[in-house]
């Protein structure tokens, strides 16, 4: 125990001073969801919480990645340290790229001042969430000024990461077209700031257009409601040349500024931590549940009576509830 | 109570018997989750599993809802008893809808044999779709021959109520690329039918054969592991015209005809009741955990502390769930 306890004051000091190899080791501590993992967190969550913190958000295809790199390399040039933490499992820092991809990320792969990140989807959501909240607050401490999260995001409740993000910027090609609609239906919120991405394409001023329109649509108060006055930007950019990558930084550093003048950084901070102690515990309580049933006979036998029509789902749901006291 | 049982029953008979007023009754009971509800729902039970559910997801905007209309019609041309339920917020059915719309809904409204619903999402994901799957359970008690369940889903995880339905059904239309890219990227599951709507559009073909390439990507093992063998079939369809909903309706009677003769029905049935009482269960411990921590001293007390980074999100929901034993 006491060697034990030792070594993680170690990491944790050898974290906080920023080393590489124990960030790796953190996080993959959390992300195997061992106990020393979440100790780290719990130690080091004090120096927390001066990362810019900007979710990535957008279908799979749009380069999403590609356009972090861009970023990435732009706030590099401005001297600041870059984590990257993708739980995008279609991305290619994920898992395999195109030769191209796997060039433009490599450059930041031989690169000290940035720390890039997958981490994979293991189909149990509440899991993987919960393992990239912590992930995130590892690269907070480990002292990277700025944090870009990737998620993949279509039109519906995003993945809960998204919701520890300080700033969320949504990716979009010309051909999203789904992802207009889902805008338009109110079905995805608003973020703060719109990418059109391979802008090179002849219909991306239609694109634009579109969403002018969905925005104005949801009207001045839908607006700021989220940004506190705050008017979401359209930036167009083609990431794999860096045009239009200068002009995204300059927006992201605006509504930085923006809602730290608006007090809004802590309100949004406030809130955002109060969902993610939520959904931590939901996540366990679930997987808690799914754990205890695994080889529960009892919970067989309830299933056997639902399959043949005896046994109401809801029902057995409350015999199983009533079960774990 | 005794007056409350008896009613209870005679809106049990009154729903066996297939009575609209007490199907509408009986879903708005656990709509609103009130516990005559449930318990109607563990009445009728026994009398369900005859209905042939199928859903249909895709992004709003594509035509979902025009597109079941045109379904119900041909099977109600066919004598067979029709109930709707959509949960999707941007469906006409639940809001506002364009004039041509109503008037093509507005159809089945006045036919007995059809009985239509719409779900309002309340936010809380678990609840409403909880809510639904109850809905669904009561439509087919009441006799209801075909349940189409209308859902919207963009390349994420499904809202669980999809869980619920025999055959899934995917409807897309020329311009759908993020879905497209979300099939193609493994991010969304590979339905059973896929429906390409609004079908006049010259880029229809160049589509199909996009959709083409990332079924037979997805292999044959893929597509059998979802369906036994089953080779997705891709129809396309002028909704609002009703053209090609007889070669749809074909589809889905092949569908349901394979899966009943491989004996699949029974096993994707055992699975989807399986999800349906572990999604109700942990649904229900969510809630009452945020019902409970919503006045609490003692969780506005840790909440204070993650803010002040002087108790981290993880330990705070450990300290929960201790609380809560």
């Amino acid at each position: 125990m006491i060697a034990r306890a030792m070594s993680a004051d170690t990491l944790a000091q050898r974290l906080l001073e920023g080393d590489r190899r124990a960030l790796a080791r953190a996080i993959s501590l959390v992300e195997d969801d061992r106990p020393e993992g979440w100790e780290l967190v719990r130690e080091v969550y004090p120096h927390t919480g001066s990362a810019a913190v900007v979710g990535f958000t957008g279908p799979p295809g749009v380069g999403k990645s590609t356009l972090i790199a861009a970023v990435t390399r732009a706030r590099r040039n401005a001297g600041r340290s870059v984590g990257v933490l993708s739980i995008d499992p279609s991305s290619p820092f994920t898992q395999g790229a195109l030769l191209g991809d796997r060039i433009r990320l490599s450059e930041h792969f031989l690169d000290q001042g940035v720390f890039i990140r997958s981490m994979a989807n293991r189909g149990a959501l509440g899991g993987l969430s919960e393992a990239a909240l912590q992930a995130a607050l590892l690269l907070d401490a480990a002292g990277r000024e700025d944090v870009f999260v990737e998620t993949v995001g279509v039109g519906q409740a995003e993945i809960d990461i998204i919701d520890h993000a300080d700033t969320v910027v949504l990716v979009l090609m010309p051909g999203s077209g789904d992802s207009i609609q889902a805008l338009k239906a109110g079905i995805m919120e608003i973020p703060d700031v719109i990418v059109i991405n391979k802008a090179d394409n002849p219909l991306t001023d239609t694109m634009v257009r579109e969403i002018r329109g969905v925005l104005s649509l949801a009207g001045p108060e839908a607006v700021s409601e989220r940004g506190g006055g705050w008017r979401v930007p359209i930036v167009k950019t083609e990431a794999a040349r860096g045009e239009g990558i200068d002009a995204l930084v300059e927006r992201l550093q605006e509504h930085r500024s923006h809602i730290l003048a608006a007090g809004q950084l802590a309100e949004r901070r406030r809130r955002n931590l109060r969902n993610e102690v939520l959904s931590i515990a939901a996540a366990r309580m679930r997987r808690r549940l799914e754990e205890d049933l695994r080889e529960d006979a009892e919970f067989q036998r309830l299933l056997e009576q639902v399959v043949d029509r005896r046994l109401d789902p809801a029902s057995a749901a409350t015999a199983l509830l009533a079960a774990a006291g």
